[in-house]
């Protein structure tokens, strides 16, 4: 039976990506050897970061001035790496959710050791509020982009709102899990980092998108390999970078490319999202947990059984698990069910879902 | 051609591990499901962590009190991550080497931030010197068991010195190319760290065996990412894990249970190392770099052309390279070549480095 994979992350990635992985560790480009097994130091393996750093920055317009590295650790390390780099006195947060607060509880962790503090301009999970302006006394505010918990997104207007609310601060972004499935102007940007086991990689390995000019402008001592001018003097190979992860990055990164690049997948995601949201705002059964259209995430798509028919979640899993749905239990904080619609889910596979919500309603 | 992998890391690894890894890319378990696109909070992923746990704990023979860890960012973050969790007022470190080295000026940069001070406890390149004491109001005294860029390894009986020497002070050892290699007291370690891409796993994986008591004894905010609580607390999926490389170090790990574990490894690292060696100690073209047999180290074995006869670098490069050699160029520090022997090469891949060399030398 097809499966059709709806993880929140680790996540779907193309068929024909998993495939020449699996070549890869057979064999990795004809050399006689695994991907597996490489050194990192092989004259064919610098090309494989070369090209992923330049396909990033082809795919998102990354302009001059700025660097994309590959580190381990995930996106959770970097909630340090912000602030060891460029807290000075004062960051702020915007925080919209379950991973946005995990970052500013590492801020307010730090603040003190820096003689600094970390404030929250707004907090919603349901909704990305905007009633905040920006100290302009701040050293950066830190937004994250999309919320996989909860299914919020901040649109391109609120983004533009927020580009003109900061005025001269600098912005940083968790783009976890919309990275590469919408245009982004990268130049409103000073830091742009993510996990990558959404819409890139396999779990273990993590993006940044840095400004260079950035950094150097604290006086303190920061761990080696928190720094992220390390890294960058490194080209991401400072010490062992996590080899195989890279490579299917850069594999994830041609097969987007060779699809048309980010304008085919921002229509592609948008199809895929207005199909399964309008599916369930028509429905009898379910609703949708976020009700503000325009803060709906694309990615993750949250529903629940209506007010009268909880009774029926057992019931519908085990249907929607028949029918080779995987991954759409929502997270315990949410409850019901939550389609995660990544850049690799294909139109057939979200209106395969739809039809799985449309077969059970008749039922019922 | 047979390949004969030499790499000093990301490294050699068994064939079937291989070849699984590459079945479990196109379908982990029958599930339908890559590897590379399965949710670490699967019901089918916790295992794979439990069992990696517990075969570490089997193989070493890890005493209760202690716990093993799977985390991203290398072994090159634990150098920060140890005095973080364990510098008090003092540390000390046994510089042999370019890791150890690395780990020490971490910990210098760091002791001033901590109100502490790192010193130095000897240092040598080529031997593993041995006239130190150890001061006993050290926190923790830090070592690299094996010098994986100029080939010296510390000796059971060196090894058996140092926890005399230790007296009451903690030890950490940085084990990333010489773990699983040979019997260890852990009982004797506070922690042992590592990266796992020699002869554990892929690259991308850092190992950490952790006895639970030495934790939660400094005063100070520890990013909670750099707090070895956090990844204990969270059984190694505090975060999103690096799935694929802990999928293969079980794999590497049942492999080495199944051909009998560390005591019938130990005993083929230690042949392959005698006949390298003995094939260089009555080599008229060759010399080994470490002088004192008993610092060599079975896993990276350096050796350069004799005085007179360094013209033929690039002939016998060649040479070695048509013969199926890979990776055998010495670090550029040291220069020569180098030939790392991990676990996963066999007797029969060093015999087949032993002709190559023989067969050059009946040439000249």
């Amino acid at each position: 039976m097809k499966k059709y994979n709806f993880n929140a992350g680790p996540s779907i990635l193309p068929e024909e990506v998993i495939k020449q992985t699996a070549e890869a560790v057979l064999d990795f480009q004809g050399e006689g050897l695994s991907i597996l097994e490489i050194s990192h130091r092989a004259k064919y393996f610098q090309p494989v970061v070369d090209e992923a750093e330049a396909l990033m920055k082809e795919l998102l317009g990354v302009p001059e001035g700025y660097r994309v590295i590959f580190l381990g650790g995930g996106a959770s390390l970097q909630f340090c790496m912000v602030p060891f780099n460029l807290m000075g006195k004062k960051a702020a947060y915007l925080n919209t959710g379950v991973w946005s607060k995990k970052a500013l509880k590492e801020a307010k962790g730090l603040a003190p050791v820096f003689g600094a503090e970390a404030i929250e301009l707004a907090a919603s999970t349901n909704s990305i509020p905007m009633d905040f302006e920006v100290p302009q006394d701040c050293d950066y505010i830190h937004i994250t982009t999309n919320n996989t918990i909860y299914g919020t997104e901040i649109s391109e207007r609120k983004l533009q709102e927020i580009y003109r609310k900061k005025g001269n601060v600098r912005l940083v972004a968790d783009m976890s899990s919309d990275i590469l499935s919408r245009p982004v102007d990268v130049s409103k940007y000073d830091i742009i980092y993510g996990g990558a086991q959404k819409n890139i990689a396999p779990a273990g390995v993590t993006f940044v998108i840095i400004k260079e000019e950035c950094l150097g402008h604290v006086d303190r001592y920061i761990p080696t390999m928190l720094d992220y001018r390390t890294h960058i003097d490194g080209g991401s190979m400072f010490n062992t970078p996590p080899v195989l992860p890279i490579y299917t990055a850069l594999l994830n990164m041609r097969w987007l490319k060779e699809h048309g690049g980010i304008k085919f997948i921002d229509e592609r995601n948008q199809k895929k999202a207005d199909l399964l949201y309008n599916c369930i705002d028509n429905s009898k059964l379910f609703t949708a947990t976020i009700q503000d259209k325009e803060d709906r995430s694309r990615m993750n798509i949250c529903f629940v059984l209506k007010p009268g028919y909880e009774d029926l979640f057992d019931e519908f899993f085990k249907f929607a698990t028949s029918k080779g749905m995987v991954g759409i239990k929502g997270h315990r904080l949410v409850g019901g069910f939550r389609a995660s619609c990544y850049n690799a889910m294909d139109v057939e596979g979200v209106q395969a879902l739809v039809d799985c919500i449309k077969e059970f309603e008749a039922m019922h």
